[in-house]
């Protein structure tokens, strides 16, 4: 109690009004030192500096961070992966560019690999047992990267081993619908292999769905309709062009949460309580396995059965039959069935995050976090070390600056490198999981740039109502590359765009699903988060996602000849981010325009209005109660953005400006409702929590007004519609009341 | 988006740098007006204003607000308590001596009111068919103010209508043991009526724990060995002395959980979605009604059976048997039973909370928050007027100050006045529930003076550890009454105290169970929070609670002659609470010692490991990572210290300190684990959460222990302990990671 005695003593020591220009004289206790030199309270976003970033952001630099960071695969809690957090972590203790401290700190999780002694395989066996046919086992060497043992071979992590063995459907993309469908043909499902199209779903959804009509074991295939705009032959594709060669496979999760299956809510630490792997739910429940093109095509036709309907063929150059089991006339007698061999096992092993700070001059216990994870499932240059590359070259530019004495944030800024992302963005999960009261209470904002170019032609950003409008700054004032005279965010609103109430035409944010490590922040969390990247021209392709995504040809040769030559686009996220991240990281005035969300309030008030009013009042649920909360939203947001204007044209004193930061900072925290969605692991924000159904609007009731469309008047389904709608009118009344001028009652 | 491009004009200013002892000086951006005269950032407590409040307090006034408030009952939402709002609101809006603000909103909340048709009963019947006997329907009207329409029959809340009739049993207190002992003896509970006396669990607990035996209904009363150290006669109890008279009834909610039983989570607003009141947990299974003694002599002394257990005799002047039914030489047949007719109902009320707030000068967006709940079961002169009396003072004393422009404390304070806490801290809670974001990002601290007084011996309070030290600093300063020269403090430590490693002898603090309005404070919001009285001499009574507790003998004149004569035990809780509260709303550095957290966590560990140790070995549960998290916690709280001496002789900017109070105010935040005890409403605090079991430790630890001990190894009972263990860590790494230098990675 030391600290209440020396209390005592500073008591009685009177305090000195400051006016006129000086603000803020303090007493000095009896008996005190001078006072050390101390940073300006009032310090700002300098526009120097900020300029000083943009321009030392350098392409080439970048460019030799991407060579480096993709020279090997680096597959999570690989040798090679731990050696590029040793390579982070190198960087970022710098003694010349450097940040102030760095660490990585490891946890301990439950990967999923492919067995080396006994390769996953595909195989189509004939009446009599004899393999008529296999599909490849790892991608065709076409630069000689695809080789080697670092090289994971096709699979799908986290589905069970197993070797089923059945007469071949065809399911196109493995949705609910889709088995509906098959089941409506009349086609017998159970025991069947299931081959099925990537997209539509996610990958372990195919799995789930399938298992629910008794299917066997599931293939999954890109096809070149969905990733190649139709291209299929050898000297179509990568080398010869950016597309998926033929035997390409993207790998990935079939995991359906995120963070380690093992210790959910809980930092994956050696001590931590761990599930029974057995019991662990969210795997596929049958054996999965992904294939090229290549095979696929061999084996989707040769299928026998009907024709499958028209939005369920592709590119492979024949016509898609459903199946059961393939053509008497094709490749393979009638009666041969397709084995699935999968061995995949469970592992826990070690991953590391790296995390490096700079300390904030005046609001140190202010964070800006800005991570991307670093595992990648082979050489990943587009994903993740194209973030990555971007991520080193902003912390050496930052770092620069910070280790010459030209520069010191205001907030606290926090680089990220997480482990296992692909895995389920288990690295950055275990770091909420571990530190969630900190980070709850004190983070400003969570930059994630993960992949950092799809492709060059535009900027592309996902993230809250809040971060819209500093990325909108931040775009305003940097060239578009390529573009003379263009500004980014001029170039932006070319290709994303929508008509705001508030702005007219403006760039289109997306929303923030659960693609990368954001989502532990802004769901789990209630931070304000955001992921930045460049991207495609859809008038120029129509594929899915870049063609080599999670492949073994995703290779530094592909970035710099196909992706961004020349690594303008890269240059122009590493500035938008980087002028983001300054503006969160230095603004006196917290960058971020809450009222914005007014605007989401209301699209979704009008979404609930017109797509479920008439159910609603057929079941006399008033959706008043929302309409006042969103108008009372509104009227707060609308006051504070009066009040933000009048303290910026006076000298507000530093308290001041805190507690209006301290508004503007936890107004996503008011979303946050952990009781809302007991049944969605780490969803707790009441408006971005995942949404089944069409209607844009809150999620909770939508999706409580979707399952109680079919029950009867006072089923427990209805009750949990008002129940949800009563969550979202005091998440929303709390958000006006955190708002309202603080000692409003 | 106004305001951001008002910062572009911001941004070009230049920051000076203000060394020496002028600090923070402010840029002028360019087109502002000359700054508004400001407070000074480092205002801080003013020992001569503290001295002012503490002479101000008035006994005398505390005495005639007391009258007032207990001249008539005011039941939980009748008239009179809303009566009692008004007045409240009109204190707290008096232009000379009242708040900033006040206000009354209002909640609907599910109350249970006996039928004014038909009034409970409590008879015995005759073989046939014949009442013999009836218990008293109201207490004897010994001054007049026990009779009138206003007076609430005695009755349990919440205990469903029925009419049961059956042998009657002695049931001891009604504890799961009780009834185990009754089947022991061979006693068949079928179909009986269960006599019980208050004590020893919780009221609504009895009717649960007889249920489960198949008894039919359930009687409460009070013995006079638990009351009134075993004196019953008239003469010797009220209104000749402070004793419960031989017709005084203890009323009370036998609800088991807090907040309103139909909008658990949810404020009660008129739109919120409600339970079905049909399947509402927590309300009594079976009726139950609450008898006084003098009518339980006539039923417990004629019971036939075996003599009960030592500890199962009272004060009846007979020897309690255990039943079932009458003994045939007694007053009634051998084969008379005893009816109970209950006919309570459940309604929906209106409910008012009051609220009044004296804006901060410096932070007003740092709450300190003073409450107590306003309603009685009859006028409640003690119970909970003594504590409104004080609040009323303490309010007045701070009103004129701020009305005469003296001071304005530097953080805001918010009064309270709760609706229908006896029902189950209704008001408090619903009122949690609707602002549970602004209340936790900005609650410095909740203090609770429910009954201020219960009798005048000595201070006692009951808080978290960081609430310990303010209380001390109060208690030393302030003279106890009638004990010349003697502080409340060294009179406290004579009747409560501890051996502090830290310290040496201390008064000890009681810990914060679910007895008043802190509870949705601490266990919903983890917010720290203290409750303050004045209490017992233990060597002079061993009395369960001050003896007419919610009785209509809880008067004005009972208080004014017997509890407090003169007041000054009153006026020493105002000045207590009043120095507290003064000190957490003005100090710069809150005095918060979340160093003595250190002490709590130690006794909990070193209890689990005495006491838990073995069988956690047994099982291979290793209490080391635990050991381990107290130690940082140990350490970082250490060190925070070691800071905050340092800024204390330093000269702080705003800032800084601000800081450092954030750190303060939102450890107890860091035990808060919404997903810690899924079962036990509202109860997230991992530290305070109810523990059954008799080791004093880590709540989630003890119980998950206590189910699993019996199980076997690998058990989801010894998961569970595991799981529990996890969750305590990670709080407790939390908490020493919100301690440690906020820029620490």
């Amino acid at each position: 109690m030391q600290w209440v005695k020396v209390l005592g003593g500073l008591v009685g020591a009177s305090a000195l009004l400051g006016l006129g220009i000086i603000l803020g004289h303090f007493a000095i206790p009896k008996g005190a030192e001078a006072p050390a030199p101390s940073v300006s309270v009032s310090q700002d976003l300098d526009l120097e500096i900020l300029e000083t970033v943009m321009k030392q952001l350098d392409a080439s630099k970048i460019r030799e961070n991407l060579r480096e960071l993709s020279r090997e695969p680096h597959l999570a809690s690989s040798p090679r992966d731990e050696a590029l957090a040793q390579l982070l972590l190198q960087r970022w203790r710098d003694p010349e560019s450097g940040l102030d401290a760095a660490e990585a700190p490891t946890y301990e999780v439950l990967l999923s690999f492919p067995s080396r002694e006994q390769p996953n395989r595909v195989a189509v066996v004939g009446p009599t047992g004899t393999i008529l046919f296999s599909c490849r086992q790892s991608e065709q060497n076409l630069t000689g990267e695809q080789g080697g043992p670092d090289v994971v071979p096709p699979y799908a992590a986290y589905a069970p081993p197993g070797t089923p063995q059945g007469l071949l459907v065809y399911a196109n993309r493995g949705t609910e619908e889709d088995f509906m469908e098959l089941q409506t043909q009349g086609i017998r499902l159970e025991g069947t292999i299931a081959l099925t199209r990537y997209g539509g779903t996610g990958r372990g959804a195919k799995a789930v769905n399938a298992a629910k009509h008794g299917v066997a074991g599931v293939l999954v295939y890109t096809d070149p309709a969905d990733i190649n705009d139709g291209h299929s032959s050898a000297s179509q594709t990568f080398p010869n062009s950016w597309r998926l060669p033929p035997s390409g496979v993207e790998r990935g999760s079939y995991y359906e949460y995120f963070g380690d299956p093992l210790t959910p809510y809980l930092p994956a630490n050696p001590s931590s309580f761990r599930l029974n792997p057995d019991t662990v739910s969210g795997f596929p429940p049958i054996p999965t396995q992904p294939i090229g093109f290549e095979d696929a095509k061999i084996l989707l036709c040769n299928l026998q059965g009907t024709s499958a309907p028209a939005a369920w063929q592709g590119a492979l150059g024949c016509d898609y039959k459903l199946g059961p089991g393939f053509r008497p006339d094709g490749d393979f007698p009638a009666d041969s069935q397709v084995n699935v061999s999968v061995h995949n096992r469970l592992e826990l092993r070690n991953s590391s995050n790296v995390l490096g700070i700079i300390r904030g001059a005046v609001e140190p216990d202010r964070y800006v976090l800005y991570g991307n994870h670093r595992d990648s499932w082979v050489h990943g240059a587009v994903d993740p070390s194209s973030g990555t590359a971007v991520l080193l070259e902003l912390s050496r530019v930052l770092g620069t600056l910070l280790k010459k004495g030209t520069w010191r944030p205001r907030r606290s800024i926090v680089f990220a490198s997480w482990g296992a992302e692909e895995f389920g963005l288990i690295g950055s999960t275990e770091f909420t999981e571990e530190f969630f009261s900190k980070l709850r209470e004190r983070t400003v904002a969570y930059i994630n740039v993960d992949i950092s170019v799809f492709a060059n032609a535009t900027l592309r950003a996902q993230g809250t109502p809040p971060v819209q409008s500093v990325i909108f700054s931040a775009a305003k004032q940097i060239p578009a590359p390529g573009l003379d005279g263009l500004s980014i965010y001029d170039n932006w609103i070319r290709y994303f765009n929508r008509s705001s109430t508030e702005y007219g035409l403006v760039p289109s944010l997306g929303s923030l699903g659960a693609g990368s490590d954001y989502a532990p922040f802004i769901h789990f969390l209630g931070i304000s988060s955001m992921d930045i990247a460049y991207t495609y021209d859809r008038s120029k392709t129509s594929a899915r996602i870049y063609p080599t995504y999670h492949t073994a040809f995703d290779t530094f040769g592909y970035v710099d000849k196909f992706v961004d030559p020349g690594f303008s686009s890269h240059q122009a996220v590493a500035r938008t981010a980087g002028s983001v991240l300054l503006r969160l990281s230095d603004s006196l005035f917290l960058p971020l325009n809450v009222s914005d969300y007014g605007e989401t309030l209301r699209n979704f008030l009008q979404a609930a209005q017109r797509d479920l009013g008439v159910l609603l009042e057929q079941h006399s649920i008033s959706l008043g109660p929302l309409v006042t909360a969103v108008e009372k939203f509104e009227g707060a947001a609308a006051a504070l953005g009066q009040h933000v204007s009048a303290l910026q044209k006076d000298t507000p004193d530093p308290l001041q400006v805190r507690m209006l930061n301290d508004q503007l900072m936890l107004l996503e925290r008011t979303f946050l409702n952990p009781r809302a969605f007991p049944e969605e692991r780490y969803y707790s924000h009441v408006l971005w929590a995942p949404r089944t159904g069409s209607v844009a609007t809150f999620p909770g009731l939508a999706n409580a007004c979707s399952r109680a469309m079919n029950t009867s008047l006072g089923s427990a389904a209805w009750a949990e519609v008002q129940r949800q709608l009563s969550i979202l009118v005091v998440a929303l009344e709390g958000a006006a009341a955190t708002l309202r001028p603080v000692a409003d009652l």
